[in-house]
């Protein structure tokens, strides 16, 4: 059953094979987390990537005992952590904002599974070049954007955020105070 | 001599083998073009992607006339649209900062490549994946940086671009108006 969000999410990048079925079902690896678990903490190596099969995950680092949200994931996400399978200790902290459940993937699964699967691997090489450009596409438009129109265009591309996590990580998110939201968030109600 | 620079790039995510050396040598597109150059302009499909073998693009959208720095590419960097390979028109402009030497990779010349040589496949995915962890670390320090340490790691990482391109470019690509970085670096010259 939840093997089947995997090929769905798979399949917008192209035709899933009898072959990338076998090897999803042999490689998958399910945990359930709490609310409030820490996958990853700062000064930690990684060694684990995920998938969101439910639930909702903050990336977030500490900066003179201030947390900054840096990303909000949520279902049919992957979530790779910056340190993924080097030796370098993290900048940042990994936690389930809700009760999540997760596939896990490592490097050692990885490798066998392409070894094996050499379909999946040319398949994520696709995922890993269009989750590029997906990327620089909103890192470029962050950039170029003012707070209202990044506040905006959260609301339109991902409106369920809004409701599941906190004003104030909102606010960070979006690189601005929370007074400041405020603010953008009574301009354009009193706009409408 | 040229491919040579495109062996070391790739020898730094995974060992250079002789199949890999004739993939190159085969799929080796390299073309010139003169400072002032543009690549891509908004509007267009884009079906062409690069590595910079010497010289510098620049990346930039224009909003109401003005034009915004989103990225800056210079030597042993790929550069890869972000409609690359669909058919959506491109929301950026790529211009050549300098007289530049390109080599150019399209999805035609990809596909066949990779058919031919898989190993080059699994190493386009490695270099996917890091250099997606590399953009979302820029991403994520940039977000959580106030603009006089996004200036000093940018001096600190790559310190021939304040050199080769105009300060208002780079204010401009730090997220800041040009008045904002000339206070900067009098307070960083004051400091000194």
């Amino acid at each position: 059953m939840l093997g089947n969000e995997i090929l769905t999410y798979l399949s917008r990048f192209a035709p899933i094979t009898e072959e990338i079925k076998k090897a999803i079902s042999e490689s998958t690896f399910i945990k359930a987390y709490k609310k409030g678990h820490v996958l990853l903490k700062e000064g930690q190596v990684s060694n684990e990537c995920y998938f969101i099969l439910k639930g909702c995950i903050r990336c977030f680092s500490l900066e003179d005992g201030e947390e900054k949200t840096i990303e909000i994931y949520t279902e049919a996400q992957s979530v790779v952590p910056t340190n993924y399978g080097t030796s370098h200790p993290s900048e940042y902290y990994l936690e389930c904002v809700e009760d999540t459940i997760l596939n896990l993937g490592n490097p050692e699964i990885e490798k066998e599974t392409f070894e094996k699967y050499p379909e999946l691997e040319s398949l994520s090489r696709m995922i890993a070049e269009k989750m590029l450009l997906e990327q620089h596409q909103s890192f470029s438009r962050f950039k170029a954007s003012t707070p209202e129109e990044r506040y905006l265009n959260l609301v339109k591309t991902r409106p369920d955020l809004v409701q599941r996590i906190p004003l104030y990580q909102i606010a960070s998110y979006l690189g601005v105070k929370p007074e400041s939201l405020s603010r953008i968030r009574k301009r354009i109600m009193d706009k409408e």
